[in-house]
């Protein structure tokens, strides 16, 4: 129950500096200077890329507190970016991670914030190193730095004709795992697997024939604690991570590989739990699937080869389209092609 | 006079992007992939330590719209975070900005925020490499990551008892500069040397006799545009950059390093148009340059040697005391030793 403005900065950095491990410890071999001096100092292993992305979170435009613990959060932030390391055909190796947050936040609030956050980067093997702290106006600002290290880069900008496109998994359920927490308009505590029965309870009345907690569950851990893949082990020639969306991510790469894309709709992998939940909720499964963000899963473009003739399945990918010279469409059930515009997620709004 | 809103994220990445340079130009030729994929991709100097650094600056916690003009906000977190990495003895490679605007905010202004950015980069050698956009709900965050590298890395840590201390420059220009916008309350548009002289009409004429504009011109440009110092060229034991005020700074080298220290309050170096606009204002020269934030001096130590008995300038430092076993304290010019706090900028404000 003690504010921020109370603890103070320098206690708070003790607390997480003691929390992240330092120098030691797995992963921090590396590591020659972790939290507390100006910069962090490491090593990265000869003859490798290095990678670095950032990603922000800001409250009421990326999360809402009514849906969100703060455990959550600090997971989250870490997987968006460990994501985007994957999404290079690399590994996290260590995160800075920036904070600023009104003075008057508990300071429980803020360590949980950061146990989510080491609990993440411990599952993808990458050391807390470094950051900021800062009061902000009015809600939490999350902004972290993952630079991790690859033997080989894959760009968005490699994809060839004729090459198959794949998806690492299904498409949509963080977008439906996102309505029905809006329904619910309470914090779900998944990582703790407790009271979220309860919770789901008030949800529950409205729909009680349809919605069972293991229908939702999966969704809402989803949006909530999405976990970064990993990208097959098979040569790809593009990749990205989806976060905006599917028609707006696979725009990307056609925009950067200078080639068009054939989707088919009936191959982009829509989850049974997503499906029942959305169709309650009144929302259309597909359309979820095919512009719903935050699904964190990879969108990649691989040479067919003799697969080709075995659509579906492939190696941890599944294969929803190929490349193509120009222009991109998508063929619907009846083999009906449509030509699609990018669609998904605008941050400012456009 | 058009809103983010309306030229949206991908128009304004695609501007960046044209201005950042790509993986071609100067001090490209080790960015292996730069803004418009998932991640950066680089290669750091084989033997190398690599450095990494972040810095957060909030709209009303860390800076005013009413002082500052968005390049030099740009200009300003470049070089707070160069200064994180010299502080480490090392030199700036790449970056990654992340920033969160208002969608209602003039792209005009978050270009002149990128121009900034660019010019700083541009001065340190470093190059924009990636980051994120993001919508905010209200006021400007700007966060910024800069990866360096190092032949042999400074810590905070290293400082030996008998080991002299030193500054890089005059303390205190920084947080006088502010006092001095406060009484302006409009931006100061150093970096065009334009309407500049106009704007300090009204200050001026409250201080007509006593204030010219070559008094105040540094010091507000130290606010508002600092330069991050390079160290010397010789043997340092310890070292970190001045950014909450010298007393809380040469605090932390000393937890770091686990020794005292003793200064002299008659050498720690104050500048002529500080000393001058300071009483002016009715502000204690010294007190600004014991406590005033944001100067980014180099604060280091080394070893005396044959230099002790020349107090004074010291290759690019001004020894301003020596590390003792323990205690912190500040001798006045009469002699007199009195223990001190570590006193300055604390985030949360406890």
């Amino acid at each position: 129950m003690r504010p921020l403005r109370q603890l103070g900065e320098l206690a708070l950095l003790d607390w997480i500096r003691k929390r992240a491990g330092g120098e030691k410890g797995a992963g921090g071999k590396n590591l020659l200077v972790g939290i507390g001096d100006d910069a962090a100092a490491f090593r990265l292993t000869p003859g490798k890329a290095a990678l670095a992305t950032s990603d922000m979170m800001v409250e009421g435009v990326h999360f809402d507190t009514r849906y969100y613990t703060p455990y959550q959060l600090g997971f989250k932030i870490v997987s968006v970016n460990a994501s985007d390391i994957y999404a290079m055909g690399g590994v996290p190796r260590l995160a800075l991670f920036t904070l600023a947050a009104p003075p008057e936040t508990e300071t429980g609030f803020i360590k949980k914030i950061f146990e989510g956050v080491l609990a993440a980067l411990g599952l993808y093997g990458a050391r807390l190193a470094g950051g900021d702290l800062s009061a902000s106006h009015s809600g939490l600002v999350l902004d972290m730095t993952v630079i991790g290290e690859a033997d080989g880069v894959i760009k968005r900008s490699g994809a060839r004709v004729g090459d198959g496109v794949f998806v690492t998994g299904p498409l949509g359920d963080s977008a439906c795992g996102l309505a029905l927490l809006k329904e619910m308009a309470e914090p779900v505590a998944v990582e703790k697997g407790a009271s979220a029965r309860d919770k789901l309870k008030r949800l529950s009345r409205k729909w009680r024939s349809s919605l069972q907690w293991e229908t939702v569950k999966p969704l809402v851990v989803r949006h909530l604690m999405p976990v970064a893949k990993r990208p097959p082990g098979r040569v790809l020639t593009a990749m990205l991570d989806i976060s905006d969306g599917l028609l707006l991510d696979v725009s990307r790469l056609c925009k950067e590989s200078g080639v068009g894309v054939r989707i088919y709709e009936d191959k982009i992998p829509v989850s049974g739990p997503m499906r029942r939940a959305a169709e309650t909720l009144g929302l259309d499964p597909l359309a979820l699937a095919k512009t719903g963000g935050e699904d964190y899963e990879l969108l990649y473009t691989a040479p067919q080869g003799q697969k080709r003739k075995n659509m579906g399945k492939n190696k941890g990918g599944i294969l929803i389209g190929e490349v193509i010279p120009a222009g991109r469409y998508m063929v619907d059930a009846a083999g009906k092609m449509k030509r699609f515009k990018a669609q998904g997620y605008e941050h400012f709004g456009k």
